[in-house]
């Protein structure tokens, strides 16, 4: 599988797309088959940040986060080059903060599991925070600065990919892909021949070939999209996240005074609708954080599936000769589409995978087995 | 003005539709011309409960209102079998519920003010209210039974007015009026000859002649619509509306599992952004009422801009020979649609408007001086 080959992408969101990109600047015959659903990466935050997401027992996680996030900065760059589209990368970092005592104790334990990687992480006093983000609200008592996160637009960075994988020559396609086997992936009433097909379907892809059954699960998120009306104080320049309560959630900017709130997590099935708990636990959360956003517009309450995995880690590498897989992000796909992109790449040329990111990985004993 | 007319019909709303179905079949020459914009009649709820929503010292309104209710039903009967379509006409009437110390008073106090009027009305225990509405909350320990109250599905009614003016001959034009005047409608770089205008543009209608400049106020108004899931309890079955510490919210069910939660009131200018602190609030409070509406979807967040007058009553009658007003209807569109149309086609031939909508009164002392 060195030489260069007909390779057909089965999804269009972030990982599907940055694949495409990479693969045809590199010379193979790319397309894309999109479904044209609403992807988890149109729902996302665009979040780049592997570290104020650390978790214990997820060090090999933070490990290939951080991996990808180092070359987020130049593949932007590249992207941005390729595209002419912007990606609103941002780069003033993160601010973790907590509300009650259960939550300070939270960041307490996220400061000492950083520290204890050796990893920076400065503790701010609630002064030191309003300094920084006037509009943090007043139970706001204790955070962590995290500089080296960073964030994008999720949908200027989904147009940037597709506008330059097709400047590097793939083409594509609507249509929603059945199943996938070696040298074929069959669309309704119809086969396309490829040397390679890429699974990058997101929560679909376990419908898609037997080596992914029961293998990725969807968990929905529901995000809302606001707007700071020109009578409200604009969002923070960072983005801020906490536990409030015990509930994690997210606050990030974007440039057009926008601001992403985010995440339910539910084990849900294929379920797309927005339930008004959700919204209401993420407006309630959001506002502990940052009351005037009382003010702000909701533009948009949406959810999105991402795929979860056994271990929250991505499947990448050969389920069989011609069948990549390229999933299972979670909610790290935008975080990782940099390293996942060069991965399949190695893939392709010959090279094993990652061991943490092998498909093999918790089939042979490796891992926990899976129970999605 | 007694003969048949040439008149054009400023206003796809509920009232603009309601006044042209009737003058089309009045055997009038009818127009329609609609901005194309969301109607407030598109936003509402669509309940006819004068006297759910009865006010001490707007008698005058629920005088009105309860005229105009006893004519829907033979008003939907007519719609249906002139426009094949349906209303979803409901007939199980309205609860009022109090949940806090403070909010049981204001329902005493609504009860006494019917009583003192002579309108039926039944006081209903926590059980009482639980055995009919199994959904109510716990927190829910008072009510009120007011039978005869209706409602309608706004958007099937408004299908329905359409395609039954258009059957009686109306024809219909997209546009943004610019002016009203005699003998003549100005839209961008256009104008169209009629013999009667009739300026039914809702909260923009004092745009559009000097005789309604200042007269109309824009109340915007938040409505988030939500659906049962299979797994939820479903929807009551009436109207279940409160004041929830002291806030009204109203609970309109349809028959598709569906549920209509409204509404803020805010004097906010031309502004139809839907706010986080609205949605927040009609969450808390519907949920209050009705817990399990957290499973909801929302499927919905939207706000109208209700046309505002300064007595809460309506203008109906002429401003100047060959243009005629109606609208001022504020909460009360669907209600008061029949005896809008009622009133107007009188005018049209001759007739003087009831006093309590004359657009004299308030100018020439009878009122209020109008201060919107």
């Amino acid at each position: 599988m060195s030489e260069l080959s007909a390779v057909t992408v089965v999804g269009g969101g972030v990982i599907g797309l940055a694949v495409a990109w990479r693969a045809a600047r590199a010379g193979h015959r790319v397309r894309v088959i999109d479904a044209g659903e609403r992807a988890a990466s149109w729902v996302a935050g665009g979040m780049l940040a592997p570290v104020a997401e650390a978790t214990p027992g997820e060090e090999e996680l933070l490990e290939l986060g951080s991996e990808s996030l180092l070359r987020w900065p130049g593949f932007a760059e590249e992207l941005v080059r390729d595209s002419g589209r912007a990606t609103a990368l941002r780069t003033e970092g993160t601010f973790v903060v907590a509300v009650d005592e259960a939550d300070r104790a939270d960041l307490d334990r996220l400061a000492e599991h950083l520290a204890s990687l050796g990893r920076e992480v400065t503790r701010l006093s609630a002064r030191e925070l309003r300094r920084a983000e006037p509009s943090l609200g007043p139970g706001v008592r204790r955070g962590l600065a995290v500089p080296g996160d960073l964030a994008v637009d999720n949908r200027l960075a989904l147009a940037a990919l597709r506008s330059a994988a097709e400047a590097a020559g793939a083409e594509f396609r609507d249509g929603r892909v059945r199943a996938v086997r070696p040298g074929a992936v069959e669309l309704d009433g119809e086969e396309l021949r490829c040397d390679v097909a890429v699974i990058a379907a997101g929560a679909r892809s376990g419908e898609l070939h037997d080596g992914l059954r029961g293998r990725i699960r969807p968990v929905k998120g529901e995000v809302l999209r606001l707007r700071a009306r020109r009578s409200a104080l604009p969002p923070p320049t960072r983005t801020v996240r906490g536990p409030v309560h015990g509930r994690q959630v997210y606050l990030v900017p974007r440039d057009d005074r926008g601001l992403v709130v985010g995440a339910t997590q539910h084990d849900a099935g294929f379920d797309l609708g927005v339930t008004a708990g959700g919204v209401r636990d993420l407006l309630a959360d959001a506002e502990r954080l940052l009351p005037g956003i009382a003010e702000y517009e909701l533009v948009e309450a949406l959810a999105g599936l991402r795929p979860g995995t056994h271990d929250n880690l991505p499947l990448i590498g050969w389920l069989e000769p011609g069948v990549l897989v390229a999933t299972g992000h979670h909610r790290n796909g935008f975080l990782l589409a940099p390293i996942t992109a060069e991965a399949v790449l190695a893939v392709l040329a010959g090279q094993r995978p990652p061991a943490a990111v092998d498909p093999e990985r918790g089939h042979d004993g490796g891992g926990r087995p899976c129970k999605c």
